[in-house]
């Protein structure tokens, strides 16, 4: 029952959550257990707290997500927030408004939580600057999502109990990926092992400097890995001779069961979704016994009540 | 007020509704009482009750739809429930994830209550077959339209006391209309004697074998009817030469003051709107003291809170 | 807290609020006191009342508008009452619904408050008359924007104790200005002197007739004046040879420091947003010390909720 909620001062001494990169790995674990509570309340037939009663909640969205938005909705709906959706693009943005405009009207509104998502990196943090509530990255350009690597570990860690030594292998189109940088910062920060699997042409230029081993055979990528961690081929994204052809791409990049049997026998699949299935990853794969990628959107609303309920609990007077 | 409303279980062993052909009389009856039951509520100042407090009622409309999709959020609102509307189109389905994909992932978050909206028949029982909780019909293709046949009944038996051996004629473009199939299913299920009247184009080829009198003539069609229900006429859904002129549509098949002096002077003039003014009926007529198009809508709200209240109460641990 | 707050019966015989021109002085400072009151709600942390707990509101919007939507929609959350937003465009206008039938269609369901914004003037007049619920004019046409013009008195008010005797600039694109026109009449009604400043080929032809004095020149315009308020340049409603350059419009309409020295040293700079900066105003004025432009948003949601409360204390029952 919605009583039995308390919530729990964790540390973290943050007015936003932009990116991993802010975080300690003990506000990361704060964070982790803060959502493992939220997991059971969501199972419940009344799945509804007060924490959050008479706060406003604003989800920014300057890209369509059905499935990030609706994650942050229910989340904040669930803490008994006022939500409101705002998909900018068909109105304010026509008119000519500038971002930072936008973020002052918002704030003049007071709300207390502002969750955006953007097509720019750094777009975010330029917002978080003029507003005086709470702003979480729900995903800016190819910067970060801090929120879906929080969700990841979540899930990693109530199946392997810690993330510490794991091997973690991340697989795809590293190069347009905010959540693949996410999950690096993440892993890296609590010891885990992480690989990045990718063609040449799907890799930051930088990848060497950043801690990962780096395979261009996804082969040798995910040999003994306990995690395989399948990335979404943006092909939106790309443009002209450096589309790669899907059936090509499947061939050598795409996780297949043959490729399966070479991760650890109890190896955990991953994918952020939504996925190409037949792309970078096969269905026989995504539905089959190893597959955590519904686990993953559960544990998506918990995480970011877990974010919401920890930003709020740091605003005056709360 | 809203305190005086006592959930009153009825017999309705379903976990969705997909269409009306899976309801006994029995069944629709009973929905039908509770509605009745709702009318009241929507007309007080305090329209709010706390039934389904708590649970997460997700609106998935693939197609646009404001008169449906409001009436079930209004419905899931007034009855205490978080309500979530997604439209896809804009976001996932642009990114190639499948139908099932969709579900999976919204059923992952927990809601308790799916409605959808889909321009394919039988797109909903595929998504009712995959997630754990219930889901409720909003419309799939030509196929089903049960809520919109449940507040039609509901109406018409506030006028006329029951539905049993009144003579209802459907008119209009049958071919491509879901509501039409719906009202088929349960007057006959409630004993009414269905007529269709229509010209051949917009005819099922099987409609000779589901328990109709068949006209193509609207005179004889709505003669000593006790109802006379209009369809839309769906022409987006026409191509080439199947689109009738509308002038002539009219003229042989739109329902006029004249031709309504056909039907029983106590006749109902129903229509599920929205309306083509002119083309499938008269200003006058929907207008007029014989139409209840306005107490439909009124009625929608009322059956829908039904139907998800009916539904929830069955969910585990409810 | 949210407890605090105790409904005072303001003076308001008025079933809906369409225009500026059906309010007496005395009832827009009792809007104007009341909002003063939910300005402080706002700012708490649980901004949370329930004045409108089972109502139902409905944000009805014909044309698009971050800004105004959002300000009604956390308006009516922060009151308790039940919003659903409609915008229309999509659905039930591709379909050929009248604006009359939307209207009774919206009516049956039962709302309690409907906002309507709409593209033509008196389109909202129109849909009052047919619904038996509150409706509020959120802009309609060139017509009128009550709101907007109740969010700047009490937005000049908090700063300068009054409005009698004020000396008002407004200043640009009059002629397709709903804002200009619900600003004149509040002002004029209230005793302020009001100046409308713009070329000829932005003044309505009436200009002359509604109690302003007329100022082709800025300078002459603004000399003296207590409040400068810029209009947005609406270039996406003229067409052809009527465009001005937004170079030369700047230069000779557009507000900058310079010109700001000639009104008084305590004169306010408003603007109703979104700005067109470089075009109607400069940025060292739009975010110089004496811009209220923020405040104005603020005030807006303050307005709205008073609006809102007003209008449901005359209805039925309540």
């Amino acid at each position: 029952m919605a009583t039995t909620h308390q919530p729990r001062p964790i540390a973290f001494p943050h007015r936003h959550l932009l990116g991993i990169d802010q975080l300690s790995p003990v506000e990361i674990s704060g964070l982790l257990d803060l959502a493992d509570g939220f997991v059971d309340i969501n199972r419940q037939v009344e799945k509804k707290l007060s924490t959050l009663r008479g706060r406003t909640q604003i989800n920014l969205f300057f890209e369509a997500s059905t499935r990030t938005q609706s994650s942050f909705e229910l989340a904040g709906k669930r803490l008994g927030a006022d939500v409101m959706n705002m998909s900018v693009g068909s109105s304010s943005v026509k008119k000519g408004e500038t971002l930072l405009d936008t973020a002052v009207t918002l704030h003049a509104m007071h709300p207390d939580l502002i969750v955006v998502r953007h097509h720019a990196a750094g777009a975010v943090e330029l917002l978080a600057r003029k507003v005086g509530c709470s702003v979480v990255n729900a995903g800016d350009g190819a910067h970060e999502h801090p929120t879906q690597a929080l969700l990841d570990a979540l899930t990693i860690r109530r199946h392997k109990g810690a993330l510490q030594g794991l091997i973690v292998a991340i697989c795809g189109d590293v190069l347009h990926s905010r959540v693949a940088r996410s999950n690096i910062l993440l892993l890296n920060a609590m010891g885990a092992r992480v690989r990045v699997v990718a063609p040449s042409t799907l890799l930051p230029a930088a990848i060497d400097r950043i801690g990962v081993e780096v395979h261009r055979d996804i082969r040798s990528g995910i040999r003994d890995a306990d995690v395989v961690m399948m990335l979404r081929l943006q092909r939106e994204r790309m443009s002209g001779a450096f589309v790669p052809s899907v059936r090509e791409y499947f061939h050598y990049f795409g996780l297949d069961a043959a490729k399966l049997t070479l991760a650890r026998p109890d190896a955990l699949v991953m994918h952020p979704g939504p996925m190409n299935r037949g792309v970078e990853i096969d269905s026989d794969v995504a539905d089959g016994p190893q597959s955590v990628i519904r686990e993953q959107v559960e544990m998506g609303v918990a995480v970011r009540m877990a974010v919401l309920e920890a930003l709020a609990s740091n605003l005056p007077n709360a």
